[in-house]
């Protein structure tokens, strides 16, 4: 059993059983975000949240192991074609230069860590529209001089 | 004058005289973020916070009809090599799938507008390292069917 | 079940039976374009319109709730070969700019939706050779500056 | 003098006085959208009305020949970034199969042709958001066997 | 019974009994090239000829009516790798604009239609060496204004 | 002076006084896809006749010797842009195999060459729309074993 | 049975076996390099010397005739990983342009052909470390003019 | 002065005196592919060649030591479009494979070595029609394990 | 039995018995990082500590031959996604020229070889956060000339 | 006066006096491999650090700034072609995956970083040939979840 195929149940397993993201990750505690992008085998559960929702969902009893394992991060294309990914491709693009000249700006010759990182969404009611709201928190690492 | 001529004489002028980015946001009523992306030629300022902002640089008057021009955005690669914005291209790449599960389940088959379309950046500090906060907003525009 | 294997059944019904896109789309209400475009996996349909086309071919009744999932947008490449589609993106590459310049004339810095979006086709006879018409609707979407 | 020269000219030109490109269409008495692409140096315009616009905008004698002249289409990058173009590629890319389907099925194994074409675009007014149509027009062209 | 499935078919037939291609068109009436890139996916026979050639080479019913389906054309990579594809790609490259220059020096501003298009290729016998002769006609399109 | 002045210096003498690459040819006794491809930097010319171009178009006298040189061809980009040239490429795309298959059916495991390989283009009058006619010719080279 | 089914086997019976190239080669009384390339579906064997092979390895009866089929010559990739291949590739970047200029010089305008061809490979011992010898021979085919 | 503008002193010497590389390596006494590659900026000469060389060419004095600096190599395209330099990489892609089998054959695991690495190219006359001959030899490195 | 099942094998019993590289590196007495990297199928092992490493493990008998087959290193992706070998990638590219530059200036024109090549990998305990330490000793290749 | 053109002023009074990176970094008291790199515009110094070296090598004033400036780091290509640079690329191709499982075995799911980063270079005396050391030593960062 690999990272892939344990996706794929739990991708079987929500349409079957109707239950959402944010309720698994209630389940055990852990963020929406976290909690889907392990499911996709983008990150690695620790082993005893990854058992709690293995059990949760009715997984084979493997599948808690495989949840906790180290993923290898592949994305498939480099320049993404879905739509909704894609706006996200085109804010990094437009506003990308933007970011490092005001993250630099407020912290000197450095980076925000995408490792020691978190990020949380919302959907906001809006008379005019409803929005989405994407916040990220990520380490600043200033580059080491030597 | 072009847009990237104007981009050039506001960099010059910032290495000279030390003004922030932050004080010209604030100089004209605008974001920082937004106020950034319009002097590096990836959006258009409203007609008089353009000229406010040549007034207040000191650049010469042809400048302020040149930053309300409506650019066309093109961005040098297509994977960024800067490890500055490598990190947020990597975000989209590691959590894109993630956000689209979450932004679906949230309002229905639709996406997040990157033009209508806001975002802040905050350093803020944490003892155990500082950090870097970027919050974003963008109407939800679901998919039309006809 | 997932989309393409829906699509994949939904080719072979139309193969054996010889039915078209048109009397589907007529027979759900729906247009032609998006009626085409939901059965290649391309968009979502309303789960009624969804289980009413599924019925109507004889599908399985799984593939009501298939037809009405997300779908993730995948092309298959960044310039398609097959010349029907070439045409379509040459004229993007030859007439992009100048859509892009009389779509800012008429309405300011901003696009047209690919979201909220229609579109139809018809052949129009003409004696010098037939033709093909294609009507696109988009929402204008200003960029928001903030 | 060459047609990047002479786009080049007519760009100046149209900040300078504010002339649209609607004016300048209606001036030679061709469609807006022809119009536009031919000063971005995409097609070439008959001598009379390339001379006529000379003219019109006041433009060095030379650059009506230089406007006849057939042009050699070069298309920046095959995945295009700005925003409003980029949306019409995602549409070739999420409707292009869709198209190819509806076009086939009304004509026939052929294609829509790319230069026995023509093309309008409007904005119309919406109350719930104005809207962008465009019409394209191409003749239907049967592969031909031997 | 998709048309990889039937070209697969024909090739297999075609080392079985050794029929060449030149047969084949001449059982069916049409020209070498049309008849081989039909087989091999690349065009749809009118329906007689396709349940024609089904029967002269005892392949199963269903594959008439399959290689009168219209096809998807992909080619497999941008830049073909086989010597002998590689040289027409080559002659492409080096006589491109040359070929252009000259159908427009002839025509005027358009093109030579590879949809309304046909093609020969024959073995010249040649005391210092066999030549290969391909020759090429396509309707010529010019440009429509508008 | 190198070949990209020369031929900058042919075009602006064509443009100025209206000559054909027809007439060059025939001045210099070539034919007009050679004397073309010579002129546009892709062929070296023999030194005499590269030397009564030069004298016929009224070139500076060391153009002859630039002629000659043998080129560095070098094409613009892997797949051509300008519609005119990409019908050319597609044409290879869609019957490459095709090709392949019936030049080694008649000639055994080999290639047509493309530089022992001569080309001509005629425009051809038809009262259903004129057409464009290429004829290749190239030695084949059958492929050696050792 | 295709060329791919018959490497594999060839290449399992060398494994079993631990048959050398070399001796395949001398067994069949052709050279190592187009031996092992024809093995590897890179070239097509004369048909008795398919059939020989074939015999001497044990392989099925109808692998002669596969040996001896036409290939579609296919490379994975435009810039081979393999560090061995890739010091070939690389000998080719450095010093190709070093090879154009000295086969031109001792030639005229021409190239050395790929198919007319032959190449042999040998290990010479050295007190100072093995070296590698590669031999190439190609016939030498001028640019024909016309 | 830098490596790109000895080159370019070198080709104009070379074109104005008719002096060939052949000569200029004798001149020097070292062998023709290397002398030609230093030239062009791919290696770098030993400082009394270059000075030798600069003497012998009559370039600027500073010429010697820009010879004799370590270079950057760069290579413009990942595929070569110049026929004669694409002949060579078709050779790494139809006989790349082939090599690395017969290399290893003889000597395990290893590879040939391009940089302790030399050859050697030269015209063979032959009534068929001339040869071209070019020899490698590399030293051979067999992987290191620890 | 080919290298790639060979590998999963190996991962298989690893997430079975939990046993770590460390530990296998050990019981053969290699290095960590060349027993990995044979695993995974990018080197071969002598043939002795590969049956001695597949007996350790309970891998089938013919295990240990596969593992020193002489491997084809493919790399997946040019550019790598996963973040903890991007980092890698990164460091060659912000690096790079300058290790160049002192790879020569300590060594003359010349390399640091991958292939007589050994590497090791240590966690180094630190209060300010643990660091990762890679060591890496390849043997300088200075460029021959001749 | 920018990064590039500092960099630029280096390498010149860098060929003129023969000073050595060593000494430059011994100067100014950081290591060979960050004074390089910063040198080469890919980091950015310490602004006294910066000034020294300005007054150390006798470059205009405007200059320490300058080096003191945060740089945009952009790599030329995604695939070095300097065999030098190559090597390096190559060594994480085949060794990424490697240092992956170690280092993740070591320190469990984690990076090592690229920023919190040192790096030095050594050439080594061996009688067996002299080789090149490099240690890398980069903080362990652990993916965060939450």
């Amino acid at each position: 059993m690999n990272k892939a195929e344990v996706t794929e149940m739990i991708l079987a397993k929500k349409k079957q059983t109707g239950i959402t993201w944010a309720s698994m990750a209630e389940a055990i505690g852990m963020s929406e975000v976290f909690t889907t992008s392990a499911c996709l085998g983008m990150n690695s559960m620790p082993r005893d949240k990854a058992d709690k929702l293995a059990t949760h969902l009715g997984l084979p009893q493997e599948a808690g192991p495989v949840l906790a394992e180290f993923p290898t991060k592949m994305f498939e294309q480099s320049i993404p074609t879905d739509p909704c990914i894609y706006r996200l491709y085109e804010i990094v693009g437009v506003y990308g230069q933007t970011l490092k000249e005001l993250i630099q700006e407020k912290g000197g010759d450095g980076i925000m860590s995408a490792i020691d990182f978190e990020m949380y969404v919302e959907k906001i009611p809006d008379p005019k529209g409803d929005r989405i709201e994407i916040k990220m928190s990520g380490k600043f690492l200033p580059y080491k001089n030597w």
